[in-house]
């Protein structure tokens, strides 16, 4: 069982924008470190369901469909999942949709109680406050042969990280400057000693690094 | 007639690494990010003067050598030329010893006056105390028809890429994190606006990104 992580940055490492506002709540800088990704066939498709095959299908397209493949359940943090755009409604059920892609159980972590949420396509939100070793045993139990999945957002992704508990990290870096925001690396200093790292080149730029042990 | 600028740097960003010492003037980490660099055969035959033909023939190897390629002109800071190395030797003539790998005139900016210094192989070393644009007009006098290269190390590289006087920037990653020292990308906040991107990943695992106006 490998526990995945797979993250879009910019070339700063800058992995959260800060410039997030009511209006556009990832922020204006969030559309440059994600262009490539949301361009795919597979993030269309698995995500935003269009089901016309638009998209691009080269070497971004083949990570995204990686993404999904094999994971048997995900763990994310709060923002991931949407609590901070509606704090005020009881009824919000994250921005995923009412066919969130995730299709397995997903962890989320967050001091805020709340019962489970479960969709018709299998995915289903569940609520907990615990430190990442043991959301990560709670998700091992779900996960079954699969994989486990951290999605994010950063704060969730550096705890992990500098936790040791990544067994494959995936970083998508588009060669942008973004100059402020959160940054992926500060105080993982010579994280990739134990992990073999491969890199490639998209077709848009995107450099794709993994990081595998 | 092109300013054109090559750093080595860490996938955190780092183009000067923070813990050198007396016996170690570059740092330990400073070898992290030069490896590749070093071991290339250009590197070894024009910076170490080893005739024997060793040395990596590869991607990095074909950056090393378009480094000296078509150069007519070079700026340096005082460190890279080595002033800091030992600032109480009056004769110390920097650390390129005695065929410096140049072969250019070379201002080097420092407010340390000192004459100039000549090499039989056409390198001759000038120390100048000007703001980068004045240090660029006298390059270009020098350059005739070549380019002109802004070597290093981080300072001189930082104010030459905020001034937006570089028209093509070189940046050789190395996968590693070294998590202090000098970043290279601070404050350069859309760099990328007014360039073409374009990267390659070589056998090394060092990954090229060069930007291009």
């Amino acid at each position: 069982m490998t526990v995945r992580m797979d993250l879009n940055i910019s070339l700063d490492g800058v992995v959260a924008p800060s410039n997030q506002s009511s209006e556009n709540p990832m922020g204006e800088d969030w559309g440059k470190i994600v262009n490539a990704y949301s361009a795919t066939r597979t993030f269309r498709e698995r995500v935003l369901h269009d089901t016309t095959g638009e998209g691009t299908s080269g070497v971004d397209d083949r990570y995204a469909a990686a993404y999904f493949e094999a994971v048997g359940a995900e763990i994310m943090g709060a923002g991931m999942f949407g609590f901070h755009s509606f704090p005020d409604d009881p009824d919000w059920q994250g921005w995923w949709g009412g066919e969130p892609p995730f299709r397995v159980p997903v962890i989320v972590l967050t001091h805020r109680e709340h019962p489970p949420i479960d969709f018709a396509n299998g995915t289903r939100f569940e609520f907990l406050a615990a430190p990442p070793e043991d959301a990560l045993s709670l998700a091992r139990e779900y996960a079954g042969d699969g994989d486990i999945r951290v999605g994010g957002g950063a704060e969730v992704a550096r705890a992990f990280l500098a936790a040791g508990l990544v067994d494959r990290l995936h970083v998508a870096i588009t060669p942008v400057i973004l100059g402020r925001g959160t940054r992926l690396w500060d105080d993982l200093r010579e994280f990739e000693r134990d992990y073999a790292v491969s890199s490639e080149v998209a077709e848009s730029g995107v450099i794709h690094v993994t990081f595998t042990r």
